[in-house]
């Protein structure tokens, strides 16, 4: 029985928290039962995290990152005008219900339900998320393909909005069909890109 | 001490429900907690709700009622076009904040979390309020000062998302001051009509 702290366990622990998470509910969830999943003693848990609010924040601090550091690198692969980068991220954003439905759960569902204890905690990962697609508007701005009179940040905010509203959809109603997830992207693309351009 | 179901009862315990909500959170308050606010004996709560849950959905479907017949009223007095009464709308949304700073925390924070446990509750007074969201819009269709191709159904939801992420970030940033709310109603106005007319 080893007692020392490795990466792989901390990550079977926030896996198991993730699946438990969307399972049962944030509030509902026990950490024994998030144990079990992990297949280890209840302890062991509290080697690697304080509390069960610990658990979560670390949970959605680590799958937060995973999702900014895909972002980045669609962004890249993407390449083009800020426009067609925000589409893309558009369909990154609403694909995670196809991907990784308990992904999708978690970050619609459970994160409101942080929101509540979360209040002092300042969420630098939702703002990182949040700060690539005001830099993709901003971007856009100066190129001129975006109006200037815009709020970027106001902008971001609305789209995020619009996104997780849409994720949640997705997400609540049985679990995303393939078709659907471009279908939606594509219209909030629409809908998106027509808002911000310059008349 | 008359035992006998009144409507003032009724309403009184609602409007404890919420302001307990509001400060403890919904997973954290306690039904003994209602009733000391309400001024009544724990007891007293469940000659009118099943339990916590009941409370909440009963609260909720109160509150949404309430909204409902004001946005109704709202639209009736502006009139016009279904663009002016779109922005109208906006505004009269991210009011909740300035006007009810209770009830805001409770439709964006507790409602999520009622979405785990109501998920099977079919929700058909927020059915509603995007209806009224999206009469406007078809309305539009009808009329040509909205884009025959966007579909309706979506637009409304991806507005409400963003209409409901701003009256968040609005709620948690301490509560919202009388200048903010015109602004961010304006901005939102501005992205959503540009990004549903006709080019």
């Amino acid at each position: 029985m080893s007692r020392e702290k490795t990466p792989e366990k901390r990550q079977r622990i926030l896996a198991a928290a993730l699946k438990v998470f969307a399972q049962r509910g944030f509030f509902n969830a026990k950490v024994s039962e998030v144990a079990r999943e992990a297949q280890v003693a209840d302890g062991t848990i509290y080697l690697y995290f304080k509390n069960k609010d610990d658990l979560l924040i670390n949970l959605f601090e680590d799958r937060m990152e995973f999702l900014i550091r895909r972002l980045h690198e669609e962004m890249e692969r993407e390449g083009g005008s800020a426009l067609g980068r925000i589409r893309r991220m558009i369909l990154a954003h609403l694909r995670i219900a196809e991907e990784w439905p308990d992904l999708a759960e978690f970050i619609t569902v459970e994160l409101r339900q942080s929101a509540k204890f979360v209040k002092e905690y300042e969420n630098p990962k939702f703002m990182e998320y949040l700060k690539v697609l005001r830099d993709l508007i901003e971007e856009g701005q100066r190129d001129g393909s975006v109006r200037a009179d815009l709020d970027a940040r106001a902008v971001a905010r609305a789209m995020f909005g619009a996104l997780d509203e849409q994720l949640l959809a997705l997400t609540l109603t049985g679990r995303a069909r393939a078709q659907e997830v471009p279908r939606a992207a594509e219209q909030l693309g629409d809908l998106f890109c027509a808002g911000i351009q310059p008349r």
